[in-house]
């Protein structure tokens, strides 16, 4: 082992020095204090918990996403979490167990096996909101407001959101009656949006088919036109499906009025990254990030397996990965420099000071160091028997 | 699996619900604001590393306490801190590489395979301050010091400081010559300070040998008379230990100056939880409490398997558990509740409150809640046409 593989951190883990370190508390501070003003209570979840409660009611995905640890106390298997929301939900169905709604918020680092995509690292820092007990639509623009607000703190200007319905993909699926492949196939193509795949594998599909409606919906995206194209293309299918697209249209409608500056668009075959989801889904994007900022949606399900289902919604976004991407002013205010000496009146005087500003004091070594090499624009000063502070020009 | 094993959180593990959420969170806020207005810097350690560097320079009792995943990326072996002390050490030697003084500071979960006591949960919430660069008592006073602000700030009275210094147990051992397995022995008993056990072990040892004075000091503990006594038993052995002797009579002299309200007591075979310490150490109780809430010392030695000695010191503490032992004032303002209303004009007021106010909007499933069983103490109200916020009575 040399000094040197010592050194090396693992891929998508990272030490986050100073000044970014304070950018990000602040951050994470500005947007839990932001929940907490919407009515969302803070809530501290565990690190680690037993693999049958970290994965009660979710996908694949997260199994694929979690570290495992055999908990010497029991033999057990844990895992590390990668996703905050279960957690939450868990806390919901049965620590809380309040009748009622019951807003929740947390902050704090996930561990990821590998990273998402490209760019990302595998220690998020995930702050969000979950809101349970509420199936309205009002519920579902709250969070999403609750979001563009949480954006809004971070300095991020130019908020796309892309909204999407988990059911309309499953209930075509679902009435289809592909096989086990195709499907799997389908679902890739999808995921991707490979429109040239999804014909080849939907384009024998006869028209009016779940398969060909399918097809045709991949090709849809954008604003509230897209919004039409789609009731077009669904139409005389289901009402569960009409019902969906209705409250796309009405979410959206109410979103319009409060965040104009926003631009909603409408993505049907949204499948990315929805491990739990059973509703109305959303994420926000901005320019020049191909990843979503944020992500949220409604999870009816999962509180079911805790012996308690509720409806439920939230959203949640990587506090991290916010503050590389926004533009939020980071002002450093320079520190005071009080010099070696032991005079108890420089003592009160560093006691004084520290109550609003910071003191940075002089040991032994720091003999012959400029105070302005170490972030100090101020110091204290002795001036007719008295400790005052000084410009250090 | 049944509902209940779902609900079932690991040993030591817990969910942290409101109002305890919001109080760990207010005193983490605040004794990091303390340690930087200290001049002490945030960072954010990584939530894993490669085991090498998470144990470098640390002792046997980390590696035991420490969770190791395999990384999937590269098959190496990780670990999840149990300890960001070495974290900050890596830091200081390697990631940030400046001259001259480095003052750090960090709050974060750590993992325990084992709680270290019956009393202690697995996933503490550690903040600490680390001071690199000062070999000086100065810089041992100033740790101590920042120790005892954050036990001010965490509401926590009748504090004691136990001092003491490793390299008087280790330089009495170093000299003795035993074999392991008195040795190991010996360390054992110590650390339990168990008298009668040393006595059975070390009464052989002719007076004024290593063994006769290590068996003397055992007895000895309590507040200036004790270091007296330790003199005299230590009394031309080394050098050294006159030195280390002398550097604890000073530090505790500055620190009665400055926190008379502070009882200090020396205590020479402290062993328990130094893992990788060289120097002073010191710990601080409260009364009623088994266990330190807060303890540190110097550890001159890590840096250098990182590629630079670094004279360091620090303190860590467990905010979790500071909490529980607190009298912190836990005050939560009263929320305002909004009705169910879609008039834009209510929509405006809330906007307004919010900008300092927690304002709680209903839901469709809220018709008929009493609003004051939602933290609740007003409401908005709409009176001649506008909204206004009325006591809830």
């Amino acid at each position: 082992m040399t000094v040197s593989d010592r050194w090396l951190l693992p891929d998508g883990v990272e030490d986050i020095l100073p000044p970014l370190a304070g950018q990000i508390e602040s951050l994470r501070r500005d947007v839990m204090d932001t929940c907490q003003r919407w009515g969302y209570q803070l809530v501290i979840p565990p690190l680690v918990e037993y693999l049958e409660s970290l994965f009660t009611g979710t996908g694949n995905d997260l199994q694929l996403q979690t570290f495992k640890l055999t908990d010497q106390l029991t033999g057990r298997m844990m895992g590390v979490r990668a996703d905050m929301t279960p957690q939450a939900a868990r806390i919901d169905a049965h620590t809380l167990a309040q009748e009622g709604i019951t807003r929740l918020c947390y902050a704090g680092h996930v561990l990821h096996t590998r990273p998402r995509h490209m760019l990302a690292g595998r220690t998020p820092i995930q702050a969000g909101c979950e809101l349970f007990g509420s199936q309205s639509e009002e519920a579902d623009t709250e969070v999403i407001r609750l979001m563009l607000e949480a954006l809004r703190v971070a300095g991020l200007p130019g908020i796309h959101l892309d909204l999407a319905h988990v059911s309309i993909y499953q209930s075509l699926m679902g009435a289809a009656d592909f096989d086990a492949a195709t499907e799997a196939a389908i679902f890739d193509a999808m995921a991707r949006k490979s429109v040239p795949e999804l014909d080849g594998l939907l384009g024998e599909c006869e028209s009016g088919s779940p398969g060909a409606r399918l097809r045709d919906l991949a090709r849809v995206s954008g604003g509230r036109e897209a919004l039409a194209q789609a009731s077009e293309i669904l139409k005389g299918f289901s009402d569960d499906l009409d019902a969906a697209l209705n409250k796309l249209s009405r979410v959206s409608d109410m979103l319009a009025e409060s965040y104009p500056e926003v631009s909603v668009g409408f993505d049907f075959c949204e499948l990315r990254g929805y491990n739990y989801h059973t509703g109305l889904v959303f994420a926000a994007y901005v320019p020049g990030h191909g990843d979503s900022v944020a992500k949220g949606g409604r999870y009816d399900a999962i509180g079911s397996d805790f012996g308690r289902a509720r409806p439920a919604t939230g959203f949640s976004l990587d506090i991290r990965a916010l503050v590389s991407l926004g533009q939020r002013p980071c002002e450093i205010p320079g520190a005071i420099w009080a010099p070696a000496d032991a005079d108890p009146a420089l003592e009160r005087a560093v006691v004084e000071q520290r109550s609003a500003h910071t003191v940075v004091r002089a040991l032994p070594e720091d003999a012959g160091v400029d105070p302005r090499n170490r972030g100090c624009d101020r110091q204290l000063v002795k001036r007719d028997g008295t400790w005052v502070v000084e410009s250090l020009g």
